[in-house]
């Protein structure tokens, strides 16, 4: 159909699809950047579906029964702040849309869920949103479970392109989808046949629908353009019990001289071809400006949800005193107070009973007493659940037949598995954890930033974390990865030494509402070395000395996770030189660096030789710890790794790369001379 | 079928395929660890295609036109280690065989290219095979087109498991081999139904013939156990012009207590398991002999293919002693004399036309100036071509019809395409980079540590490089990226600061033979600063004076990439203030690692204050160069990062993160005091 024929079947629809469009026309006109054409493309498919299925109250963002929105081809965020703006969002005002990505706006570059209520996620790396949209989909069914389907009943909705369809974390993602049937799940393909190279075609020819049908998804092919076609579509998916995929074929930059190119997909900002633009669209306003009958069409759009809101709030109250509690607290994220006690009594038991286990065995001892308290914990693992000790005994599978399972079998699927956990922690009501190798991190990685962008406590529990990992060999060993989770903003990396430090790593974990954490774990058994039971979590400080020097202190040695063993070792052999040695546990740098100097400076103060000692590179931030921190280059000193690991058992390949006790004592004291 | 009619219906067949299982079982047993179900699986599918199919001379692992095998599945080594004994390897010993996975043998746990000829790929992550077999198959395309098909001929196998078809990375894979037609790319699918997990079942219900077909592959499904049907479904495989996919239904630990069990996926150790195994198959001989019938049939399958080999040598011979050479230079990966001539020409000419553009531009300029004299590159993006300044007139566009194009359009699969030129590299014969935005290095990640842990020189083109990128926000905007290259073993990250570094970084890119290389690459224009003309490249230093201090030297400014040209600016303040400042350019902090402790005093020599700035965060390995190398706590500072960026124009950003001349200078007046 042409622009007219369009106008003319459809005249109301087409002026309130095309305030959508002139809006991302003057934005980025405005700011002279962005993308254009997707927003211009997609809009009479987002019209049609806030219009007449998406269940939300613009006046309340946040209830939490509303449909999920999710703009998976994150670059078109002109649409989504259209519609925010257009259906009265208090914090989508006309002066955002006209600072569209401007510093300090909310109307960022790509969406941020951060920046604004009414975006669910940060989307803008391809293939997240649509993985994302799998963990909001097991949210609410599970949610549904749990809660009844008074409480939580709601559509997840997505827009996702061309590049979010390429993106492999997208096929991880629709798998999962189809293996667990939500079918509350319903998937907008923007089918324009355009990415910023050119025609589709020139780097994929997929038969895309056949591919979801391949992962059992409800497939549907339809017009783009046309509002019937998709609200029968969106009816239809509804009505499936499978996942949906809607085939949208459309016009990217429709209407503009750009329509149908690549050069559509970017900004349109030339002020002849916005005119022209607009002339198609029989679009009269001036820039920014919506004409009143049409805008306050969309303010009741944001309006109709509002009597279904006040429905569901008093379904909420309905409910008795502890359920409303107990659901208020899961969806703020808070912890319950049981955690601290369950925690604190592991503690005490570990440390007097002193068990030898690998920190992924004490990962496991922990879930085992806090999956119990903590019924919004939904586990998982990438097809490593024996070897990441990630499954406890009452968790139940999440599966077709028992959305109430709390364990999510995720396949072999660590980028999917972490976008999913992002997009239950982004639903809210559930704290996801999951497991795979600390190696395939690497997997992990675009997701893993994001949970840290996104302000998402979700942990991620890595165990095999180092050589020690053995005969595997290293495709398998990490050596970087510390560095990398690190160097991570807004990201808790912890390399617990043994089961009390486990818990104690789990207990912050736990309790986090805006940071994600890394467990790194062990392999192989560690013997328990907090044997003194301190109700204090010392982990929270990052730093601690785990032992004093006897003696003069001449030397202090710093250690995370499985080394620290190997430092208490290196202690003994010193001390037996009438060596005064500290030993120094670093669970988590990230915290130790947060705290105030005097407290660092009593930790590692000036005088002592220190040397270092981890089974990862140095540029995992040692420098900072061994030359800083009023440290002295000439007497300091790391034992760990400088390359990759090597095929052979743990304890062989512990010894030829040097990281013994025998090595850290040596070096220390070649550096007291 | 049972084992017993199997071994019935073929039984010459059956004990040589027995050969692989028995082998499996002895050393997985000896070692007391590895995956014994896979090789016991696949042993069929491996003995056809082998005896039957496969183009190899075992006295000859290199030869340039044999067919390649890849083990996706790399858990499954035994398989590998298993043929390449038997079909007389000289490098796979029965000794290796009996020392599977212990220190210093070339039977490590995964297969390891660096460890053995006839392992063509390092696997183990899963996926990666799978991937890297789509760049072998582009490369043999195209060698084939540039060479001729007496030269370059052959076949691409692989096998891969339900893990490999999981992740996401084999559908960036599987969709390019099917748009690009790779006709001689051959994948065996060991559909065993089983994982680590448990049944493929609780995690995955996708129907992988319909979506090998959605992507455009010929797809067979056949009985993995049934030789007939293997050597017909090959032979068909190689008669169609699409890539082909056999899924093979298999047994995985065919004939033991674990037969169809995810027990049967790990290690089999049981001496009764083995032995009532070895009784199944009809197994007499002690742990790892071979009977001398079979041992030598599978010495025969070894050496088959030599004649294939010296006639094909034959043919090189028959070529021009200048053909002759450029194939040998070519696969040999060695650069053309020409290159630095072209590089030093480039060089001279910008130092004097002083031309201001990013480095992404500058990288374009060195491009079409390398692409002409170095015929062996292959170049591409995922989908940011134009960004990314990847494509240079005289490379023409790799497709169906045009094999000799050097240019893929990888599409948006950054993981993909890492993956995929990996498997060029591996290849040989060809050089390939390609690019994307910096910031998808996350997506790239598990292939670019791939690059370096198997020694392959692919050079990654990252440009966008940080905050300068602007309004798309920090989604897009690298912070901790530097870090992540830097702390990863065997991998050089250039940040050049203007053309002349880009086209000296480059030039040491392109003549590695063991090492990737990862350019950091500017959206923003930048000014010549490089603008005396010298031969030496001296980005090969790795870091060096690019402007001496005016009078007694009292400041040291240390910047990468776009923020030397800040550290420039905060020089001029400096010196203007009348304190005598060097700037150090430090484009490869592994380069410069690697200098002589003189050279490093030199440059930076104690006594001045140092100030570092980089539009990254501080973990990028600043504190060695601020703390250490005779640093002093009191008398550094960093200019950079501590948190993700955000969506403002880049010179709003710049100000706003306080990453300035004026701050610089004033940080260093502030430690002058």
């Amino acid at each position: 159909m042409d622009i007219a024929t369009l106008r003319e079947a459809h005249p109301d629809h087409w002026m309130r699809a095309a305030a959508i469009r002139t809006l991302t026309l003057d934005a980025v006109a405005a700011a002279n950047s962005g993308h254009s054409g997707m927003p211009m493309g997609m809009a009479d498919v987002a019209t049609v579906l806030f219009s007449k299925h998406l269940k939300f109250d613009a006046a309340a963002p946040l209830w939490a029964d509303r449909d999920r929105f999710i703009l998976s081809a994150g670059h078109g965020s002109m649409l989504i702040y259209s519609l925010l703006y257009l259906t009265g969002y208090e914090q989508v005002t006309l002066e955002q849309i006209k600072n569209f990505r401007q510093w300090g706006a909310r109307t960022a570059g790509h969406p941020e869920n951060t920046h604004l209520d009414g975006v669910e996620v940060t989307t803008g790396p391809l293939g997240q949103g649509i993985s994302n949209s799998v963990g909001f989909a097991i949210a609410e069914e599970h949610l549904r479970a749990r809660f009844g389907k008074k409480l939580q009943d709601h559509h997840t909705y997505v827009i996702a392109g061309d590049g979010c369809l390429m993106e492999g974390v997208s096929q991880e993602a629709i798998a999962l989808a189809g293996r667990q049937k939500l079918g509350k799940l319903v998937v907008f393909w923007d089918h324009n046949s355009i990415t910023i190279d050119g025609a589709v075609d020139i780097s994929d020819r997929t038969d895309q629908p056949m591919r979801f049908k391949a992962a059992g998804w409800h497939v549907q092919e339809i017009d783009g353009h046309d509002p019937v076609a998709i609200d029968e579509a969106i009816e239809a998916a509804k009505k499936s019990s499978k996942p949906s995929m809607i085939a949208c074929k459309t016009h990217i930059a429709i209407g503009s001289p750009a329509q149908d190119t690549s050069k559509g997909h970017g900004a349109i900002t030339a002020a002849d071809a916005i005119a022209s633009t607009k002339d198609a669209y029989g679009w009269t306003s001036p820039a920014f400006e919506i004409p009143a009958d049409i805008k306050s069409w969309w303010e009741e759009v944001g309006a109709k949800g509002r009597k279904e809101r006040v429905e569901w709030e008093a379904r909420l109250e309905e409910q008795s005193a502890q359920r409303q509690a107990e659901f208020a607290r899961t969806f703020a994220g808070e912890a319950p107070k049981k955690l601290s006690s369950v925690i604190r009594a592991l503690k005490k038991q570990v440390s007097e009973g002193q068990p030898k286990v690998a920190t992924r065995k004490s990962s496991e001892m922990v879930l085992e007493v806090v999956n119990p308290v903590l019924p919004e914990t939904i586990g998982g693992s990438a097809d490593l659940t024996g070897s990441n000790n990630t499954l406890t005994a009452d968790l139940g599978t999440f599966d077709i037949e028992n959305r109430k399972g709390r364990y999510v079998y995720y396949g072999i699927r660590e980028h999917g598995m972490a976008a999913a956990m992002n997009g239950m922690a982004l639903h809210g009501g559930v704290r996801p954890y999951g497991g795979t190798f600390f190696c395939f991190t690497d997997y992990a990685r675009p997701a893993m930033r994001l949970s840290a962008l996104m302000e998402q406590p979700v942990v991620y529990v890595m165990t095999h974390d180092s050589i020690g990992l053995g005969e595997d060999g290293p495709t398998h060993q990490p050596v970087e990865h510390l560095a990398i989770c690190r160097a991570t903003p807004n990201t808790l990396t912890f390399r617990p030494c043994d089961t009390v430090e486990t818990a104690e790593a789990w207990e912050i974990a736990l309790t986090q509402s805006g940071t994600p954490s890394v467990m790194a774990l062990s392999r192989q058994n560690l013997p328990t070395l907090r044997t003194e039971h301190k109700t204090k979590n010392l982990v929270s400080m990052g730093a601690y000395v785990l032992a004093e020097a006897e003696g003069k202190r001449q030397a202090i040695l710093i250690a995370t996770g499985s080394e620290v063993e190997i430092a208490m070792k290196a202690r003994d052999i010193l001390q037996a030189d009438g060596i005064g040695t500290r030993v120094v546990s670093m669970p988590s740098m990230e915290l130790f660096a947060e705290q105030d100097d005097a407290y660092r400076r009593r930790i590692l103060p000036p005088g002592p030789v220190r040397v270092a000692v981890e089974a990862g590179v140095r540029a995992g931030g040692w420098d900072r710890w061994l030359l800083g921190e009023r440290g002295r280059e000439a007497k300091q000193a790391f034992v760990g790794m400088s390359g990759f690991g090597a095929s052979a058992p743990a304890s062989e390949l512990y010894e030829q790369f040097g990281i013994t006790a025998e090595n850290v004592a040596a070096q220390a004291k070649a550096l007291i001379g």
